[in-house]
C-alpha cells in the first residue's frame, strides 16, 4: 500500500470537482480541504467544462440527484471522458429506490467510470445482486462482499470500493480488504461521501492506477477515523465529526502506516 | 409521557423521508441519524412514491421552498396520505413572508398534515392571528400561546407544537406544556428543523397517537438540549451544537425522565 | 476603527438576506446568527420582494450558482437598489472560470453593488488584471494588492474587500489594510462567504458608510479567528470553525480592540 501518495496529494494540492449531495456538501468540502485537496462545487451545467478542465478529478454523488443534476452529470461525465479526467461515482440509495438505480445504470451507460463507491446495498444493486438495502443504509444481505464487488466492477469495467466495517476495493480481479474504521462512521451522516470524494482526489495524482488511489483512501479514512474515535471514551457522533476533520489535516504517512490493516 | 418511545424508536430505526430545507440540512440529518432513526432526503418528484413507501413519516420544511419544491411537496404530500403515512409540516417564516404564508395555506388545503411544528410567529399567522414575526425568527406579539396553538390545530384538524421557550403541544383539545430547554436553541439556526424531524420520527413508530408522539420529540429534545447545555460553562453555540449531536445519540430514558418538566 | 459597531449590531439584530452557496450555508447562517445578526437564506424569485423589505441587507454570493439562481439575483438585485438597500457581493471563483466571471460583470452591470468581497484571484479577475487564481483559491500572483483593489472599487463604483493574510478595504481612494487573522482560515472552506455576510451585517446598520462597516466586519471576523487560533495547540480546522461559531457570539469590543492590528 503506497501510503506515500498522503504526501503527495499534500504537495500537488488537486482541484476536486464535485457533484454533490447537498445533505453532506459542507462536510466533504471541509475533509478534502483539511486533507490537503482543493474542493469545487458546482449545480450549473454551463462551467461544466471550465471545471472539469481545472480539476484533477470529478466526484459525482446521486445523493440528491434532480432530473437537472443527472443532465449535469451526463454532460460533466462525458467531458471528463473526453479529456481522460478520473471519475468517482457514487450510487446513493440505489439498493432502496428504483429510480435511482435506473438513473445509475443509465449514467453508467453514458460514460464510463474509473471508481464506484457504494455501501453493500448499493453496489450489490449495480452488480444485480439480491440484497435487503434500508434508504441510504446499508442494509443486510447474506451474499459474499468480495464476489458482490467483483461483479459489479466486471460489470462496469471501472474499480469498485463496497465501503463498511471492512472496506472492499477490487478492480474485478485484484482484491485489497481494508480492515481499519470505526462504528461512529455509521453514525455520522456523509462518511461515504467523504470517502467517495477523497478516492477522487487520490485518483487526481494517481490517474494511471485509479485501484492503488482508491485502497490508499480508503486506509486514510478508515485510519484516520479509527485514530479518532479511539480517542473518544464514548460514541459522540458530533465530537467525531469535528475530530475527523481535524486529523485529516494532521493525520501522518508514518501514523497510518503503524496502524494500517489490510490484505492485499 | 411516554418517554419509552425513545427505546422503540431506536429499536425501529425507522426511515424519515425530509423534503429539507437546505441551509439547516446536514444538521437534521446527523440529529435523526444520531437520536436512532434513518433519514433520507429527495429534491426529486420523480422518486416521491418510492420514498414515502419505504419511509416511516414525512417532514415537509418550507425553510427553502422553491416553486419546484413545492410541486414536490404537493406530490409527497398526497402520496403520504393515500399510505396513511404521517405527515410534518414545517411552515419556516410564514409569519414574516406573505408568499411563504400564502403557499403554506394552498398546500395545508391540498392534503391532510399530521403535525405542524413552528414557532409562535409562525403558528399564528397560520391561525390568523396577529403577531410581529421577525423573519425567521418567533417575533414578538401579546398573544396567549395556548390559545393560538389550539386556534391553528382545531384549523387545520391536525396536530400543533408551537416550540419556544416553552413547547405548546396540542390537538386542539387537550394540551401538553414542556418546560425544558435552553437559550442555546436559538442561538443554533435549526433547532426548529431539526425538532419538526425529530417529531417525523417519533409519529413514524407512533402513527396512531401522533398528539403523544409529537410530546415525546418535545421532550427528548428539549431535556436533551437542556442537558447538553447544563456541562457549558458560557453561551457557546458552535459547541453546543456539537454536543447536541452527541447526546441525542448518548440520551437514556432514565436521564430525561428525572429532567423532564411538563404540565399535561 | 468604529467597533461600537459590533455592539450596535448586537442591539439592532438585522435582518440579513442571502442568495447563498449551498456548500456553507450553514456555517454562514450560524455565524450570522451567533455575531447578533439574523439570517434568512432563499432561493425562490417569487418572494424576493418581501424578502429585501424586511432585509437590512442583502448578500448575493456566487459560489454554487445555477441559471435560476442569477435570475434570482438580478430580480433581487434590482428591487435592492430600488429600496436603497446594502448589497454586498461575493464572486466565488470568478478568478479561475470564465463563464462566473462574464456571469458577474453582467449582474454588476444590471445593479449596483455596495461591496465587492472576494480573495485576490476573484478581485484581480473583476479588476482585468492577471493573475493565477486556482479554483476557489486566491492563486498566486505578483500584483500589488492594494492597487488592484483600487482598480476594482474605481470600476464598479464601490467598496471592495480583498480577503487574505491581510485584508485589504478600499474604496478606490481611502485604504485599510486588516492585519489580524490565522491560516486556519485557508483550511475551512466558507471562511469567505462567512466575511461576505459579516459585511452584510454591518452595512445594515451602517448604511451611510459602507467603507466603516466593511472595515469593522474585517477586524471582527479576522480578530475572532485570531482569538480562536491563538487558544489551539495544534491546526485543527475542525475545531477551529466551532470554536469561531462560539467566539462570534463572545467577543466582546474590549477584546476586539485590544487586539486589532491595522492601518487606515
Amino acid at each position: 500500500m503506497n501510503l506515500e501518495l498522503l504526501t503527495t496529494l499534500r504537495q500537488q494540492n488537486p482541484i476536486v470537482f464535485n457533484v454533490a449531495n447537498f445533505v453532506t456538501v459542507q462536510d466533504v468540502a471541509n475533509g478534502l480541504n483539511a486533507l490537503g485537496a482543493s474542493p469545487i462545487m458546482s449545480a450549473e451545467v454551463a462551467e461544466a467544462e471550465s471545471l472539469v478542465t481545472i480539476a484533477g478529478a470529478v466526484c459525482l454523488n446521486l445523493g440528491t440527484l434532480t432530473t437537472r443534476q443527472i443532465a449535469q452529470m451526463q454532460t460533466v461525465g462525458r467531458i471528463a471522458n473526453q479529456q481522460a479526467t478520473p471519475i468517482v461515482f457514487d450510487p446513493v440509495a440505489v439498493g432502496a429506490v428504483p429510480y435511482r438505480l435506473q438513473v445509475a445504470q443509465d449514467l453508467l451507460a453514458d460514460f464510463q467510470v474509473t471508481v464506484i463507491r457504494g455501501n453493500a446495498g448499493e453496489i450489490a444493486a449495480l452488480a444485480g445482486v439480491d440484497w435487503q438495502a434500508k434508504g441510504i443504509d446499508a442494509g443486510t444481505g447474506g451474499g459474499d462482499l468480495i464476489a458482490i464487488a467483483k461483479a459489479c466492477a466486471q460489470k462496469y469495467h471501472c474499480v469498485v470500493v463496497l465501503s463498511g466495517p471492512t472496506d472492499v476495493i477490487t478492480d474485478g480481479i485484484r482484491v485489497t480488504q481494508v480492515h481499519n474504521g470505526t462504528e461512529l462512521f455509521q453514525l455520522h451522516v456523509g462518511s461515504g461521501d467523504l470517502l467517495s470524494s477523497l478516492v477522487a482526489a487520490f485518483a487526481a495524482i494517481e490517474s494511471t492506477d485509479s485501484y492503488t488511489a482508491a485502497g490508499v483512501a480508503a486506509v486514510v479514512l478508515a485510519g484516520t477515523g479509527e485514530l479518532v474515535a479511539d480517542q473518544l471514551t464514548a460514541e459522540r457522533p458530533g465530537t467525531f465529526a469535528v475530530g475527523l476533520i481535524d486529523k485529516l489535516h494532521l493525520v501522518t504517512e508514518k501514523e497510518l502506516a503503524q496502524i494500517a490493516k489490510y490484505d492485499e
